[in-house]
C-alpha cells in the first residue's frame, strides 16, 4: 500500500505490519510492504502472487484490510515454553491456526523451537499428529490392506521405493505411492520417476492407475496431503532444526491422509546420515510406532545401514538407471540396492500377513527374478503417461584415487552437496556415479566418482567444490599388510 | 529484483530468499521480493528505506548480491535447545551476529524462544549481558559516582523519574538519565518530558547539560545504547513473550553502556502489573543484582506496590502535571507519587554512601520541600531547550460511579489500553485522570475517571471501549456495615 493511503493512515499500518485481507468469503493474513511514488493510487493495494491465488483475486476487486486478531493458540505455545504440556485442544487449535495462515514467520519459528530438542512427549506428538490428520483431506481406497513405505532420508541414492512398489503390486497387493520431489537433496523419488514417465497426476488419474495396476508412483504435491506440514517444514529448514515429535507427526499424518493401513519406515543410521546413532534411531522408531498405533494404523520400522550411499547413481536419471538395472536383473545391477529393496518388500509382505519371513522372501525373490516386477513397473509407467528415454549428461569428469588403499568412509552430506552443485535435480541427467564402496581395495588412478553435468559451468563449479573438500568426500586408508 | 534478471537467475534467488547485499565496505542481509513487469530493469535492484540507510546507498550505485553464509552462531542456539548451556563465546557470537543483522526473523524468534521460560541460568544471563555491553558504545562521564534508576514497567502513571533526577541533582550528585518513549504503554518518561522541553539531544548537548546541571532527562533513542536489544525486543513483542534472562540483559547492558555505576531498579508487583507475584519479583531481583555485580556495577532493587496506578494522570501531559505538582509542593500533589519518588531517591543516596537511611531521607525531604528540587528541574529543562506550556485536551468525559461502595481493584492493563485509545502518547494531552484510589469510599455519581482526548473520534472510541469493559476497569465493593 501507499504510505499515505487512507486505509494505511486510518488503521495505523506501518511497514511489516501483519494485515488481514478479506475478499468475498476468503481471508488471508499478509505482511505489509509500504511504497511511495505512484506505483499504486490511494485506493489501490498490490498483492503477492500467492495472495492473488489464495484470495482468488481479480484486477479491480474490492478487498478489506484490518489488523488481525491476536492468534489465541499462541498462548498454548507460550505455555509449552513454561513447561505446560500441550493438550489435544491446544494441538488442534495450533495446527488449525497454522493451516489458516494465521501464524507469522516469527510465531511459526517460536512453535517449531518450542517443540524442538525432544520437548514433545509421546502424547503431545500423538495430539499434533491427530490434529494434522484432521486438518486435511483423507483418501479412501476402499481396500482393507493399503501398503506404504517411507524413508526418513538423508542417504543419497537410496532409491528402493520404485522396486518395492513394483514387487508389492506384482504380488497383487495395493500400494498407491505418492512421493516428494527433492527439496535439499539431489533427488526425490518423484524427480527420479519423472525421468521415466509422468508423475504429476490428477487425483482421478491416480485412482485409475491404482485400480488398474494396484499401485502408482506419483508426485504427492498435486494432492496436498498435509498443507500444514509444508508450512512447518519451511521454517524447520530455515532453522536447520529437526524436531523428533514434528518429524513423527509429519510422517504419520501424511501416511494416514494417504489412506495407508500398513506402513514400513526405513531409518538409515550413520555418522553423516540424518539419524546419527542407533539409540536415536530406536527412540524415533518407538515414537513412530506409538503414534501410528494410537491413530489406528500398523507401523513398523527398519533401522538400516546409513554409512554410505546405496546403489551407484546419485541424481534423478542416474538413480533411475540403477532401479532399471535391478528390475532387469542386469549383471551390473547394484547389489546393495537390490538387497535392501528385497528386505523392505519382504518385511512389508510379512506385515500384510502374507506368510513367514522365509515365505515372503521367496515370493519377493520370485517376482523380481522372473521379470514380473519389471513388467508391473513398466505397466505402471505406461498407465501414468508416456515412457521416456533416460537422459545422459553431456559433461562428465571422473575423479581418480590419488593413493592406493582401502575405502573406509563416505560423507553422505558432502556427496549430496556435490551432486546438487553438478545440477541435480533440476538437470535430470546431472549427479554422481560412485564407483567404489566402503571396504573396496583401490589402486592409485582407479576411478572413484564421476561427476555428471548438463552445463560446463556447473561441472566446473562442482569440481571446484570437490577439490576444496576432496579429503572429506571419502577416505582411503593405507592397507596394513 | 526482477524475476528474470541475470543476477536472480544465476544465483538461484527466489521470493523470500535471504540475500547479502554489499555496497562499498558496507553489507546487509535482506529478504528478497521478486517483481515482474518493468518496475525495475534487468540491471536494477530496489531497496527498502532501511536498506538505503544502512548501505548509505545512492541512486546509481553498484551493489553486489550473493547468498549469505549460514549464520554459524545458530548452532549454539540449536545446542541450547538440546540442553547445552551457552558459553561466553556462544553469547558473544550470537549477539554479534544479531547486531550485524545476520539473523532472519525466523532465527531471531528461535533465539528468543530458546531463552524464554526461564531457560537462561545466571551465568548465561551474565554472558549475554556482557556480549551486549561489548557490542555497543559505552559512555564515560569521568565521575566515580554515576547514578541511575530503572523501572521494569507495567504500571501506568508511575512517573517518579523526573522527581528523583531533580532531587539527586539538587543534592550535587550526577544522574545523566536517558529514557525511552512509550512503545505499548500510554507514555514513556521521554514522552512526558517532551511536553515540557526538548528531549532529542545530540550527545554533545546532553554532555553539556550534565556538566552544567549534574543531570539530564533526555530521550535515549538518539544515542543508541543497545542496538541489539531493540532488535530482540521487536521479536519478543511480536511473540508476547518475556524472557527473564533477556530482560535482565537488556536492562543491565543499557545501564552499563550509559556509564552508570549505581543503579536502583523498581519492580512493581501486582496482579495486573508486568511482574505478578512477589516470588517472581524476588527471582528477578536476584538475577538483576547478580548480573550487575558480575559486570562491576552496584545494583539494588525496590519491590513496590503495583496493584494500582501511581499519581492521578496517565498520558504525557497529565503525568507531567503530577510531576510539577509534587515538585511545587502543591496541596493537590498526588501523595503516592511524592512518597514513592522520595523512597527511591533516599535509597539511591544510601547506595551512593551519602549517609544512613534517616539522613538520606532528611536530605531528600529538604531539597523537595525548600524548592531546590523544583529549581534544579527547571534548570535542567532550560538547559535542554525551550520551556513549553502543558497542553490541555479539548475533549473530556468523566465516568461516574454507578453505585456506592469501596474501590477495591484497578486493572492496570485495561487502564493503559483506555489511555492509548484516547490518543496517548501521540496526542500529548490525551489520557486519563484517575480520581480515586483503592480503599476510597465513593457514592453513586462520584467521578471515577476522566478521559482526555484531542479529537472527538478518539474520545468516542475510548468511551465505547470503556463501556464494553467497565466491569473490568475498576471494582467497587458494597460497603459492609
Amino acid at each position: 500500500m501507499r504510505e499515505d493511503c487512507h486505509v494505511c493512515v486510518a488503521e495505523g499500518f506501518s511497514a511489516q505490519s501483519r494485515v488481514k485481507v478479506c475478499l468475498g468469503d476468503r481471508a488471508i493474513i499478509a505482511t505489509l510492504s509500504i511504497v511511495r511514488d505512484d506505483w499504486l493510487s490511494h485506493q489501490q493495494a498490490g498483492l503477492s502472487d500467492i495472495a492473488w491465488q489464495l484470495l482468488d483475486a481479480k484486477e479491480g476487486d474490492q478487498a478489506f484490510f484490518a489488523h488481525p486478531k491476536p492468534v489465541e493458540s499462541m498462548s498454548a505455545v507460550r505455555g509449552k515454553l513454561y513447561g505446560k504440556s500441550l493438550s489435544q485442544d491446544d494441538a488442534t487449535a495450533i495446527i488449525n491456526d497454522i493451516n489458516h495462515g494465521r501464524y507469522s514467520d516469527i510465531q511459526l519459528s517460536a512453535y517449531v523451537t518450542a517443540c524442538a530438542g525432544n520437548r514433545l512427549d509421546k502424547n503431545e506428538t500423538l495430539f499434533i499428529t491427530k490434529a494434522m490428520v484432521d486438518s486435511g483431506q483423507r483418501f479412501d481406497w476402499g481396500k482393507e490392506l493399503v501398503l506404504d513405505k517411507h524413508c526418513v532420508g538423508g542417504l543419497p541414492g537410496n532409491r528402493t521405493t520404485p522396486i518395492v512398489v513394483a514387487i508389492i503390486a506384482a504380488l497383487g497387493l495395493t500400494m498407491p505411492k505418492t512421493s516428494s520431489r527433492a527439496i535439499t537433496s539431489p533427488a526425490g523419488t518423484a524427480d527420479m520417476m519423472e525421468c521415466l514417465t509422468d508423475v504429476t497426476l490428477s487425483f482421478d488419474h491416480m485412482r485409475k492407475v491404482v485400480e488398474e495396476q494396484g499401485a502408482c508412483l506419483a508426485w504427492g504435491g498435486s494432492v496436498s496431503l498435509s498443507p500444514t506440514d509444508d508450512i512447518i517444514i519451511r521454517v524447520e529448514r530455515a532453522l536447520d532444526l529437526d524436531s523428533e515429535g514434528q518429524l513423527v507427526a509429519s510422517v504419520i499424518s501424511k501416511k494416514i491422509a494417504a489412506g495407508s493401513t500398513h506402513v514400513l519406515i526405513d531409518i538409515p543410521v550413520g555418522p553423516t546420515a540424518k539419524v546419527r546413532s542407533k539409540a536415536l534411531a530406536e527412540r524415533l522408531s518407538q515414537a513412530l510406532i506409538h503414534t501410528g498405533t494410537g491413530l489406528g494404523i500398523h507401523v513398523e520400522t527398519i533401522i538400516s545401514d546409513g554409512s554410505q550411499p546405496i546403489g551407484t547413481g546419485i541424481g534423478p536419471a542416474l538413480e533411475a538407471r540403477d532401479v532399471l538395472l535391478v528390475l532387469e536383473n542386469h549383471d551390473h545391477a547394484p547389489q546393495d540396492l537390490r538387497e535392501k529393496a528385497m528386505a523392505l518388500a519382504t518385511k512389508m509382505l510379512e506385515m500384510a500377513g502374507q506368510g513367514t519371513t522365509y515365505e515372503c522372501l521367496q515370493k519377493v525373490e520370485e517376482v523380481l527374478s522372473n521379470g514380473q516386477a519389471l513388467e508391473k513397473f513398466n505397466a505402471i509407467c505406461a498407465a501414468q503417461g508416456q515412457i521416456k528415454e533416460l537422459p545422459i549428461a553431456k559433461h562428465q569428469e571422473t575423479v581418480l584415487a590419488d593413493r592406493s588403499g582401502i575405502v573406509s568412509f563416505f560423507n553422505n552430506r558432502i556427496l549430496s552437496r556435490l551432486a546438487s552443485l553438478a545440477g541435480a535435480p533440476n538437470a535430470p541427467a546431472a549427479g554422481l556415479s560412485i564407483h567404489v564402496k566402503v571396504g573396496d581395495q583401490v589402486c592409485q588412478g582407479d576411478p572413484l566418482v564421476t561427476v555428471h553435468s548438463e552445463a560446463p559451468g556447473e561441472l566446473e563449479y562442482a569440481m571446484a567444490f570437490y577439490h576444496e573438500h576432496c579429503d572429506d568426500v571419502l577416505l582411503i586408508e593405507p592397507e596394513v599388510i
